[in-house]
């Protein structure tokens, strides 16, 4: 059976796979995610790949995610989580340091297709992928095809404006639904319940300061049933099921998939998302219900989806 | 040569082609469009298509494009604007009627096919079109495929949410791109320019009545230079913008298409659309420009691709 290198670069870690054409994990391997260097991060992909291929010399092609606009060609132009990395050739450099095929694509369209062959999306001809983290990013699979747009720029959904004039975004612009729809709009709205006084257990595991509060004390507080943080993830999936909807509008999809960090929240995020979908859905007793379910491959969607793509 | 008929059902008015393989039209047939009666609807498509059988025997099949939901088997679930056209088998009713297969599809989806093989589309591979009509409509081809999603609904973009809690819309919801992006949007923004004294040429080609303007008197008034009507197009090219940035941040195209009836305002829409795009374009100096174009088929567009789909 034929096997391949994926890897994705994440924020924290790179994280490296063998696997089969049929997805199933062979091996793995990691490093730390170099910061403010951009070649660095490409020698850093090479290292976990070449050490996987002195394990696995039979492995024919290599895959990488990058969050950011990824050209067709492997060049990754813009990254916002990623700043340092800018018009930068990580595919060809990458293919240079290992002799071997590469295929690079953006991490989120990893990710779907690493859910898409094994994962939460398996067997669905329409589906996307959103990945709720810091930002919002996704991708798409139409008709049973993978969506990569006409310079591979596809699934920016995270930059859709749904509030214009609202919080300023990263980006330049107001009311992006990545301001509100991530972890970074969770942690903001339990810091403004927490400074109203309002959220005891928020400050408590922020360890006494309200203006501390993260997106991960939101999740944890509201899956040990905390109420406060409970209404906040409420208002957090309404602005997540805001953005669903005009995906759905656009795309007519079948299924939505949950991933990034936020996804680790479980039921605890997917269950409202369910509920605020529904209130907000167009039309909706004239189409067939939406299924909106979390992601299921955890860290390894994206590397495995690179493999897979790989060998394409 | 093949041909096949296509039937495009508007608002107002009927109207079927024959075509040629090549989309060429060979004849046309126009009917009035019943309103308040959806087998009527069907009756008087019927009724054109056969008037062109008699006259073209050798025509294979019958596609038609009709506005609103419309399922992958040709029943049309839901049609804002024809709203008496409700679960309605329209497309087996329609081969029923005349003996030949028929493929029915949503009129936008018609129209982009249309201009995709004859038109403002040729060519490209990842192209969408917007119908700024009374409301706004769209499709979508990516990869060169044409997108019809899970059911065939893919491409309702006027129900894009952009602005929260903005101005009620038909769907029951509020801050729907469709309120702004449209003759009825157009419309709105002229008279509340007008009603606040402003407007001038505006209450006078509405006849004396500030509340009788409408979306065409602006664009006549802007195609005659006048600069509170250039100012209002300046309002309305702004939110068409927003929408078209949203839709490519999601889809990554190439170009847009505009049509619908604004599309015939031309350059006095299109120019300061592509201006307002510019400014509010996401990551503009990584990406290729896109281009943004009026549609090149008018009205038969719709009736055009109709029929090559039904070739398919």
């Amino acid at each position: 059976m034929r096997r391949s290198i994926g890897i994705d670069v994440g924020g924290t870690k790179v994280l490296g796979v063998v696997a089969d054409e049929t997805g199933a994990i062979v091996d793995e391997a990691r490093a730390v995610t170099p910061v403010h260097d951009g070649p660095a991060m490409v020698a850093t992909m090479a290292e976990v790949a070449n050490e996987l291929r002195r394990r696995h010399p039979e492995v024919e092609a290599v895959g990488g995610g990058v969050a950011g606009l990824v050209t067709l060609d492997g060049i990754v132009r813009f990254s916002p989580n990623l700043p340092y990395v800018i018009e930068l050739p990580v595919g060809p450099m990458l293919a240079e340091a290992i002799g071997l095929p590469v295929r690079l694509e953006n991490d989120a369209t990893c990710a779907l297709w690493g859910e898409h062959e094994r994962g939460a999306a398996a067997g669905v001809a329409d589906v996307a992928l959103v990945a709720l983290g810091t930002g919002v990013g996704g991708a798409l699979v139409l008709g049973g095809n993978l969506v990569r747009g006409a310079n591979g720029f596809a699934g920016e959904v995270g930059h859709m404006v749904v509030d214009l004039g609202g919080i300023p975004c990263v980006c330049g612009r107001q009311g992006c639904w990545e301001r509100y729809a991530s972890g970074t709009g969770l942690g903001r709205m339990g810091r403004e319940m927490a400074e109203a006084g309002r959220a005891p257990r928020l400050v408590e595991l922020a360890g006494g300061d309200p203006l501390l509060v993260r997106g991960e004390h939101v999740t944890l507080a509201a899956s040990e049933g905390d109420a406060q943080a409970l209404a906040v993830m409420d208002v957090l999936a309404d602005w997540v099921a805001i953005g669903l909807v005009n995906l759905c509008q656009v795309l007519d999809v079948a299924r939505f998939v949950i991933g990034g960090g936020l996804a680790a929240a479980g039921d605890v995020l997917v269950e409202p998302v369910r509920r605020a979908y529904e209130e907000r859905a167009v039309a909706s007793e004239h189409r067939p219900p939406v299924e909106i379910v979390a992601a299921a491959m955890g860290e390894y969607a994206g590397a495995v989806g690179a493999a897979l793509l790989a060998l394409d």
